[in-house]
Order: C-alpha cells, then sequence, then structure tokens
C-alpha cells in the first residue's frame, strides 16, 4: 500500500463545534421561554434547519436565519426586534468565536506529517467560516490541502479523490459523522476511522443504522495514528 | 502564446445578479418607507453590509441579515417580527430565483470552447448559493472548472493558476469588477477583459480611480472572443 493521504474532517473532529450550536441553543430557549417550553423550540428549529437546508446549505448564517423563524414562529410573531437582534449577535458571537482544536489534535497531525503522509482537511458549510476557522486553528500549516465543500456525498469525495489524484485504496478518512465522513468513504473503495463526538446534530444522524456496514471506530484522536499503522 | 486559459466571473458577468439584489432593496426600501427615506435605508444597508463583511463575507444570506438589522436599526426597533419573516423571505426568494444568463454569454462560450480555450468560472460568494447558480444557470457543461472563492485578490487567483499549472500570460479573466475581476489580475501578469455592468455593487468600487492600469474594456460580451484572439 502507497503511504495513504489522511483527510480530516474539521468541525468535531479538529475543532469544537457542535457546543458552540448547542451554547446558542441555550441562549435561545432562554429567550423564547415566555413563550413556549424548550422541547417546542428545540423542535421547531430542527424543523426550520431540515427545511431550509435546500436552500440555505450548512452554516451559521443559515443557523441564524433559521433561529429568527423559529422565533416569530413560536411567539406567534410576538418577539420583539430587540430580541431578534440579540438572536444576530448570537450568530455573530458564533462566527468570530475562537476555535478550539479537540484535545490531542496537535500530536496526531504532527505525528502523522512526521511519517510521511499527505494531509488533508475535507469540511462542509460556508466557505468565509470555514477558511476562517482553518486559519483560527492554527494548523493550517500542518495540512497540504483543505477543501471546503457545501455536501460530503460520494460524488464530492469522489471529485477530490480525482482532483489529487489520490486511488480510494490510499485514502482514509477521519471524521464523527457517520453519514458525511464514513459511509460515502467505504461506498467508493476507500478507509474511514469514525471518532465519534460528544454530540451529534440530529440531521448528521445516519440513517437505517441497521445496515451500516463494518466501521472502525476510535474511541478518541489519539487511537488514530496506531490504527492507521495498522490499516 | 499558448492558447490562454479563460475564466469567467459568475454574478453580473455571466448571469444577471445585481438587477436581483436591487429589487430586493426597493422591496426593503418599501416595507421600512414608513418609518424613513428610501436615502436612509440604503445608508444604513450599505454601511451594514460593508460592517458585516469581515464577519458573513459575501453572499445572499448575509445580505438578508443585513437587511434585518437595518429595518430594525432605522425603525427604532419597532419593526415587527412578521415585517422581518418578510424579509427573510426576500432572502429566500433570492436564493431560488431562476438565474438569468447574460443576452450572448452562451455564443461566447461556445465559440472560445470550440476554438479550444480551457474554460472557467472563478466565482465569489455562498458556496453553496454559487454552485447551485452554476447549476441552474445551464452552463456548467461548457466549463473546464469552477472556482468558488471567498474573495478574489491577488493571493487568490495566484492560488488557482498554481493549482491548475497557468501561466499568468497565459490566463484572461473576464469579468465586471475593476477591484475583484482586473486589478489583481493584472497585478499577477495575467490578462484581463472589464466588460462592465449596468450596476456595481458600491462594495465593488475601485479605490483610486485615478492611478488604475490601462484596462480593457469590451462594450459587451460579444466582443470578447474577438478581444482574445488579438491578444
Amino acid at each position: 500500500m502507497t503511504l495513504p493521504t489522511i483527510a480530516f474532517d474539521g468541525d468535531d473532529t479538529l475543532w469544537h463545534n457542535e457546543t458552540l450550536f448547542a451554547g446558542t441553543q441555550q441562549h435561545l430557549r432562554d429567550i423564547l421561554a415566555v413563550h413556549v417550553p424548550a422541547e417546542t423550540i428545540d423542535r421547531t428549529l430542527l424543523a426550520r434547519e431540515r427545511a431550509n437546508l435546500a436552500l440555505f446549505g450548512y452554516g451559521v448564517k443559515g443557523f441564524t436565519l433559521s433561529m429568527i423563524e423559529t422565533a416569530i414562529e413560536v411567539s406567534d410573531a410576538t418577539v420583539t426586534a430587540a430580541e431578534i437582534q440579540r438572536l444576530i449577535e448570537l450568530g455573530k458571537a458564533m462566527l468570530s468565536s475562537p476555535v478550539n482544536p479537540i484535545d490531542g489534535v496537535d500530536a496526531v497531525v504532527e505525528s502523522l506529517k512526521r511519517r510521511g503522509h499527505r494531509l488533508m482537511v475535507i469540511t462542509k458549510g460556508d466557505l468565509f467560516d470555514q477558511e476562517s476557522k482553518v486559519a483560527r486553528s492554527g494548523l493550517a500549516d500542518l495540512f497540504d490541502a483543505v477543501e471546503i465543500v457545501s455536501e460530503k456525498d460520494e460524488a464530492t469525495y469522489r471529485a477530490i479523490l480525482d482532483r489529487h489524484e489520490i486511488a480510494p485504496a490510499d485514502f482514509v478518512m477521519v471524521g464523527n459523522s457517520i453519514r458525511s465522513d464514513i459511509l460515502p468513504v467505504l461506498a467508493l473503495g476507500g478507509h474511514a476511522i469514525h471518532v465519534p463526538y460528544a454530540i451529534t446534530w440530529a440531521i448528521e444522524h445516519a440513517d437505517n443504522t441497521a445496515d451500516l456496514p463494518p466501521i472502525l471506530k476510535a474511541g478518541s484522536i489519539a487511537e488514530v495514528p496506531e490504527m492507521i499503522a495498522g490499516l
């Protein structure tokens, strides 16, 4: 086997992300607590996010717009302009929030680089925000390529592998989402290592979990180099 | 000279875009007309867009959030939730609006393709929205590569040329924005043809117009193939 190219997902694989969304969603619940219980807010927000995905794609700006729609809907349009401005400020705070690498990421990436692997980031979301996060993570110099994509499906991975002239057998994807990081890569004949994160966004849950192929799972990112050596 | 690669800007070069923003801005003025005159709305919106650019980048979702902030500001936070929902609907309408190619684009792109030029789109904005626009334009199959970027500066163009192994002397950029499509390419030693659009967004205006280098200017996109042949 050629020394494989290792690609890492960004959000919740290299750096914390869902905790930021969860914290913001708690603020949304607090702002709207006078109108409806938290469960209604969570359910409405998820429904809005799903409905808006085809127009907004992934990312903080679309999430902020979905929060505003949720506030208008659950308050029967009585939410105030000042409260809506607070939701926009929450979105802006997410976009300028420090990027916190997950424990152990630095050492893992550096050790793989020393072994001579070609290293990539493959992340989805808003182009501008993701570029900014890669830069703010302090990890950018360790990677040979950063690919920011709008959706992580088989066609996306195939296009990336073709463009970089990588055979699927020489490619390992490392990520926290079975739906976005693992299944499409396995379907192409590549390798994938699942590193679960504490929280998984409902929209990232894989359908049909009964039919999943066998999936290599790491307890933490620190286990990844040894698992790659053993492939 | 090697047969050059020709790259086209998307918004307002291949397809109409500013007209869509201008139409939406007129709706914003109508909704807020009870609060302040149109000039105040336009000035506040532009200030918000400028202030938000570093967090939101370019694109419709950020524009929609800036419209909401403008509505809250000029109404002294008296704008209603229902009016804000209308602004979000305007943003969604922009994202699903048909993509109208500019007159003559099809013939120009096909003629350059027949002559054997490698053809690209280099466009900036929201990744998801721009991918969708390229697809909806019906032009996607004519291009060898589509590059969606967060900013069009010298570094961006240099990275694209490097990645595609194109010498600047063998590269022609065609676009409507002197700031984004022309000046950075000329600075790299590439060629550029300016095809003005009826409206230029204030943020795209070039600074220091006194110091501009000589710029090749086409009256319409139909003149571009002959100008390229004469380079």
